[in-house]
C-alpha cells in the first residue's frame, strides 16, 4: 500500500529507485498537485511542466543523477527534476530573489549538469559530456531532453550531425508536444507528425537480441530480465525513413509520454544501446490541468492565478512596450505594403498576434531559428520588402553574425524591434537583455534606438519605416514604459517635435538645469526622472536627457552638454562594457570634452541572477535613490578630489 | 564553327544563350584555363572555381540574370559567375585593393545578388528573395548554389526547414565536392556518400507528366520540347530516402557535374517545379587542373604560383602566429591530458594538423558548425576536459551567443583561440577580424589577451593552459608577429617575466618615455615600436605598453600612466566603438583620470574593403607614419586648444 506523504518529504531522488510502477504513477499525480498549487501561487512555467511528469520520473528512476547526466534543453521544464531531486521544498521561492531558479543552475544542485535558457544547444553540451567520458575512462549515461521547438534551431542538427558520425553512446530524449512556444513551424514538424502518424509496430525482437546478445549486464532494478525487455517491444515503431536514422541516430518511438510503463520501458532499452539513440516521446503540453491543456500558450509562462478557474490574478496592468508595438506595426503596415514581419516562434510574445491575422501573407513564424529569420529578413529586403524582425534582446544573439554580415554590411532595410531588452527579473541570468546595446552598437551602419516611453517607441517605429538602413529598436519587458508627463514634452527641440518625432542621431532634451546633466537611455529615463525628483530637494537641480540613439551618438548634444554641464551622468539598462556610457565617455575625451567628468551607472560586468527586477535594480545600484546618492557624491567631487581618489586606488593596485 | 576569342571579348551573360553545347564545352576548357593563368598570378581562390565551371555556364544558361537570383554560398567559388557576367577583363585587380572582390558584391554588378562570404546562409536568404518574389507579384527564379561543407551549418537546416514546408519555389543547388576546406564531417556526409552510392535509377516519366502537363509553356531556348525532357530523364535519380525529401525538397539527382548536358537538363526541368527543389551535382575540386585535382587543399585559397608545375611562388616567409600556436598546442598537450581541441573546419588553417596526428582521439573537427563547436566545448568543459576552441575571429561572430551563454556563464575553462583577428587584407569585409574585441570584452568573466609577438603568444597559451575560466587570445593572420626586440624584454616588470611570463590583467611596458605613452594591443605593438622610432627622430620620446589584456583592463597600470604622461594613445587593430581604446578612455575618465587626454587609434566604424594589409592601413591612417602625425598634433595639444576645437564643432553641428 501507498502511503501518501509530503512531496518535501521524500529522499530524492534515491527513494524512487524502491517505488514500483504503481507507486510511481500515484507520485505523478501528486507531483501535478503540487505543481499547480506551487505555481499558482509563485507563477512561472507550468504546461510544460505538466507535460514532462511521468518523463522525469522515468529518467530518474532509469538513470542515476547526479552520476549520469541529464541536460534538459531550455531548461524551463525542470521543475519535476528539480523536486525530483530534493528541491521541492524551495518552490515556494521560485524565481524570486535568492530563491529557486527557474532553470537548471550547476550552481544550485549537482543534479543540474549544464545551465540551459537559451533552447536548443542540450545535444551539442551532452555530446562534450560524452566525449569527456570516452577520454576520462568514466562510465556514465548522458541524456540530452530536448522539445519538437528546440528541434528547429539549427544548433540541433549541428549537434545531431556531429554525434551521428562520432557514433558516441548519447541518449537523446526528443519531447514532442506538437508545438514550440508558438506552434511548431516548418519541416520537421511535419515529419514529426508523420512519424506520430506511423501506426507500422514492427517486431524488434530479432534486432534487439542481436544488439542484446553481447551486453552483460543487461538493465537493473525491476527491469532485468532479458525476457521482460523483449515483452515490452512491441509498442516500439522502428521508421526507417526517419531523419535521425540518416543523421545516424537509433531511433525509438514514438512512445506514449504519459504512460509511465511505456517510458521506463524504453529508456531502459535505450539505455543499453551502444551508439547514438533518439527517444521520440509524445506529450501533452498541461496534461493533467484541464485549463492548462486547453490553453498551453497562455499557461506556457504564468503570473500566479486562481487553480481553480486558471483565472490570472494579475491584469496586465498599464500598457507595455510590446502592445503599443504591436498596435503601431498593424498601422504602419496599413499604409505601407512592403512591410512584413518575422518571428522566430513568439508570435504573441512579440505583439505579432493582430500583425498575423491582419496580414497573414506578409507575417513569418520561421520556429526557433533566430539566425535563419534574420538572413532571410536580409533576402526580403534585398527582394524588395521592408522586413522588421522581432526578437528578444537575448535571443538576438543568436544571429550577431547574421545581423552584422547579411544586414549591415549590405546596408539592408531591416527594422530589428528588440523586446525584453535589460533586465527581465524572474528568468534570470539566461534571459536578462543586458547586452544588446554592446553587441549591436559596434555594428557599423546599425542605428541603435532606445526609447524612454510609449510615445517615443511609436515615433521610432514610424521613422524606422521611412528610414533606409538596419535599424534596432529595444525597448523593456511587460509594463516598464510609463508616459513621461506631458509637460515633458514641450522641452524638446522643435526639430524632434516634427511628424514622426525623431532625428536622425539626435537625442532629446527632456528637462533644463545647472551642475550635472543626465543621459539616459530608454527605460532608465524614467529613472532619471525620479532621480531629479530626488536631487530637487536637495538644492541640485539636473538637466535630464532621452538618450534616444546610442548610435550613432549625439556628438554634438553631448559635447554642449559637457561644455555646459560639466558633469554628464549616463544611466542604461545594458552592461557597462561597450554600452553608451563608455561611448560617450571616449567620444568626450577624444574631443577636447575631457574638463568634462562622465559617470557610467549600468550593470557591472557580471551575470545578474534572476529575482524581481525592482529587488534586482536596487541590489545593483540601478535604482533611483542608489543613483540619487552617487549623483550627489559625484557633484560634490572636485577634481583635486578626484585625483586623490585615484591615487588611493593606484596605492591598493 | 566555333570560334574562339579572348573571354574579356565576349558579351557575357547574353552571348552565352545562343551557344550550343559543343561551344559550351570549348568555353568551359578556356575558363579553366584563364582561371589557371589568371589565379597563378594574383592568388586567389582556384579548386573550388575551377569545380564549379560547367555548373555555373549552365545556371547562366538556363536562368536570366540578373532578373533571376543565383546566391552563391560562401562566395568564394564565384569567379566562374563573375567572368559569365563581364568581369573577365578586372581579373588582374583580383582580391587587390580597388580591384574586383573575391566574393559576390552588390555593389560590384546587379548581377551578385547577394553579398556572401561566411558559410550556409545563402538557403536563407534566397527563401527571402522567393518570398518577397510572391509578394510584390513578380516573376523570378530564385537559385541557392551551397556546397555540402557549408551544409554542416545549422542555418542551412533552418532554412530548409523554413523553405521545405513554405513549399515557394526556390531551387538549391548542392554542389557536393565531397568535402568542405578540411574535409567534411558528419553525418550528412555520410548521407551524401550513400545517395552517391545509389545506383537506384527510376523511370521519373510518369511523374513529371503529372508535374508538367499544368504548365503551359515549358522550357525555352533549346530546351522547350517535352519530348527531349522526357528523354534527358534516365539519370536522374530519385532516393525517397533523403533528408532533403524529408524537409520537404523535391530532389533530384546525383548528377555529374562535369557533364554539361546532364547540368543543363536537371537544371531547365528543376526550373519546371513549383516546390522548393534541391538538385544535387557532384563535382570535383580543382577540376581540369591535376595540382589542383591531387591537392584541393593547397589550391583553395593560394598565393601566386607557377601553373606547369603548381609550385607556389611565395615561402611562407617569417613563423606565423598560427605556426607558433600549432606548434604550441601539441606541447602543452603532451603535458596535459585534459587537453582537447576543436576546429569548425579549419584543421590546417587553424595549425592543428600536428595536434590532429599526435592526438586524434583529443581532436575535433566538428565541420562548418561554429556555434556547436563551442556548447560542445562547453559540455567537454563539464565533464572535466580543458577544450581549446580554434575558430578565426570573423568565424567566431556565428558562436557570439554561445560563447556568452554556454560558456561565460557558467565560468567555463575554454580557451578561444581567436586567429585571423584584425585587417585580413585580400578576403576583404566579410572575414576581417575588426570585431572580437568588441564583442568578446563585454562578456563577464571573458578574459581577452592579445600578443604582441610570438613570444607573448606562447607565454599567453602557457597562462591559458592553467588559469581557469573562458579565455580568448587573438592573434592576425599570418607572418605578422615580428619578435620584437630583445633589449625591450628586459624592461617589463619582473612579475612578468616569470614562468608563464603573463600576470592576469596586466600590461607589459616596453618602453619608458615622457609625454605620451602608447598603448597598443597586439600586432599593433610593433606598429606602435614604428612610431616610437619616427617620434624620437623629432624630439619626442613616447612610452610604449603592450596593453596584453583587453578585459579586464589594466586599471593600475593605465591610472599610473595617466597621471604620468597625461597623454595616453592606444592602438588597435578592432573597430573602435567596444574596443580596447574606448574602454580605457572611459575608464580614465570616470576615475580622475580625466585630466589625461586619450586618442584612440583604430578601425573607423565602417565596413572595410579588401586589398593589401599594408595598403589598408595606409588608407585608414592605421600606419605607423599616419600615427605618427596624428601623435605630434595630440602632444602639440594644449588643453585650452582642445577646447576650442570642441566648441567649433558645436558651432558646426
Amino acid at each position: 500500500m501507498f502511503i501518501r506523504k509530503l512531496l518535501t518529504a521524500y529522499d530524492f531522488p534515491s527513494e524512487l529507485k524502491s517505488m514500483d510502477l504503481r507507486e510511481m504513477e500515484l507520485l505523478s499525480t501528486q507531483i501535478r498537485e503540487f505543481l499547480i498549487d506551487s505555481i499558482s501561487k509563485t507563477g512561472g512555467h507550468l504546461a510544460s511542466n505538466l507535460g514532462v511528469v511521468e518523463l522525469g520520473i522515468a529518467l530518474h528512476r532509469i538513470f542515476d543523477s547526479p552520476r549520469d547526466k541529464i541536460v534538459w534543453d531550455v531548461g524551463h521544464q525542470s521543475y519535476v527534476h528539480k523536486i525530483l531531486t530534493g528541491r521541492a521544498d524551495r518552490f515556494e521561492s521560485l524565481r524570486k530573489s535568492g530563491g529557486l531558479s527557474g532553470f537548471p543552475k550547476r550552481e544550485e544542485s549537482p543534479h543540474d549538469s549544464f545551465n540551459t535558457g537559451h533552447s536548443s544547444n542540450s545535444i551539442s553540451a551532452a555530446t562534450g559530456y560524452a566525449e569527456a567520458r570516452e577520454l576520462s575512462g568514466q562510465d556514465y549515461d548522458v541524456v540530452a531532453v530536448i522539445g519538437d521547438g528546440a528541434l528547429t534551431g539549427g544548433l540541433s542538427y549541428e549537434a545531431l550531425n556531429n554525434a551521428g558520425s562520432r557514433k558516441t553512446r548519447l541518449i537523446v530524449v526528443l519531447n514532442d508536444n506538437e508545438m514550440s512556444i508558438s506552434g511548431n513551424i516548418g519541416a520537421i514538424a511535419h515529419h514529426l507528425s508523420k512519424l506520430r502518424a506511423s501506426q507500422k509496430y514492427l517486431n524488434l525482437k530479432n534486432y534487439l537480441k542481436r544488439i542484446l546478445r553481447n551486453i552483460p549486464a543487461v538493465g537493473d532494478g525491476i527491469y532485468s530480465s532479458m525476457e521482460h525487455i523483449r515483452d515490452t517491444l512491441k509498442f516500439i515503431t522502428f521508421h526507417s525513413g526517419a531523419i535521425f536514422e540518416e543523421l545516424g541516430f537509433k531511433y525509438f518511438g514514438p512512445v506514449d509520454g504519459h504512460n509511465l510503463r511505456e517510458v521506463l520501458d524504453v529508456l531502459s532499452i535505450a539505455r543499453l544501446i551502444d551508439q547514438p539513440v533518439l527517444v521520440h516521446v509524445i506529450t501533452t503540453k498541461g496534461k493533467g490541468y484541464r485549463n492548462a491543456e486547453s490553453n498551453p500558450g497562455k499557461f506556457h509562462g504564468v503570473v500566479p492565478f486562481d487553480p481553480a478557474t486558471g483565472r490570472l490574478l494579475q491584469s496586465g496592468g498599464a500598457r507595455n512596450a510590446t502592445q503599443v508595438f504591436g498596435g503601431k506595426i498593424v498601422e504602419l503596415a496599413e499604409k505601407d505594403p512592403r512591410i512584413v514581419a518575422i518571428t522566430a516562434a513568439m508570435t504573441d510574445g512579440s505583439g505579432l498576434t493582430a500583425f498575423a491575422k491582419r496580414f497573414p501573407e506578409r507575417f513569418y513564424d520561421v520556429g526557433i531559428a533566430e539566425a535563419h529569420a534574420v538572413t532571410f529578413a536580409a533576402g526580403l529586403a534585398c527582394g524588395g520588402m521592408k522586413p522588421f524582425v522581432c526578437i528578444y534582446s537575448t535571443f538576438l544573439q543568436r544571429a550577431y553574425d547574421q545581423v552584422l554580415e547579411d544586414v549591415c554590411m549590405q546596408n539592408l532595410p531591416v527594422v530589428f524591434c528588440v523586446d525584453r531588452a535589460g533586465n527581465v527579473g524572474a528568468d534570470g541570468e539566461t534571459h536578462h537583455g543586458l547586452f544588446d546595446l554592446s553587441y549591436l552598437s559596434h555594428m557599423p551602419g546599425m542605428s541603435v534606438l532606445a526609447p524612454a516611453d510609449d510615445r517615443e517607441l511609436t515615433d521610432m517605429l514610424e521613422f524606422a519605416a521611412k528610414t533606409p538602413g538596419p535599424m534596432a529598436i529595444r525597448y523593456p519587458r511587460g509594463a516598464f514604459l510609463q508616459l513621461l508627463p506631458p509637460q515633458l514634452r514641450s522641452l524638446g527641440k522643435p526639430e524632434a517635435e516634427e511628424a514622426g518625432g525623431i532625428v536622425h542621431g539626435k537625442s532629446r532634451r527632456l528637462r533644463e538645469g545647472g551642475g550635472l546633466d543626465i543621459w539616459a537611455v530608454g527605460k532608465m529615463t524614467a529613472v532619471g526622472l525620479a532621480v531629479c525628483d530626488i536631487l530637487e530637494k536637495q538644492g541640485i537641480r539636473p538637466g535630464l536627457v532621452s538618450a534616444r540613439f546610442v548610435n550613432p551618438l549625439d556628438e554634438a548634444g553631448l559635447l554642449s552638454a559637457a561644455a555646459r554641464y560639466k558633469k554628464i551622468l549616463t544611466l542604461e539598462d545594458n552592461v557597462r562594457r561597450g554600452g553608451f556610457g563608455e561611448a560617450a565617455a571616449a567620444f568626450l575625451s577624444g574631443h577636447g570634452g575631457s574638463d568634462a567628468a562622465v559617470k557610467i551607472i549600468a550593470w557591472p560586468g557580471c551575470f545578474v541572477e534572476h529575482g524581481g527586477v525592482a529587488v534586482l535594480m536596487e541590489q545593483y545600484g540601478m535604482d533611483a535613490s542608489s543613483i540619487a546618492e552617487e549623483a550627489v557624491s559625484f557633484v560634490g567631487e572636485e577634481p583635486c578630489e578626484r585625483k586623490k581618489s585615484c591615487e588611493s586606488e593606484k596605492g591598493t593596485a
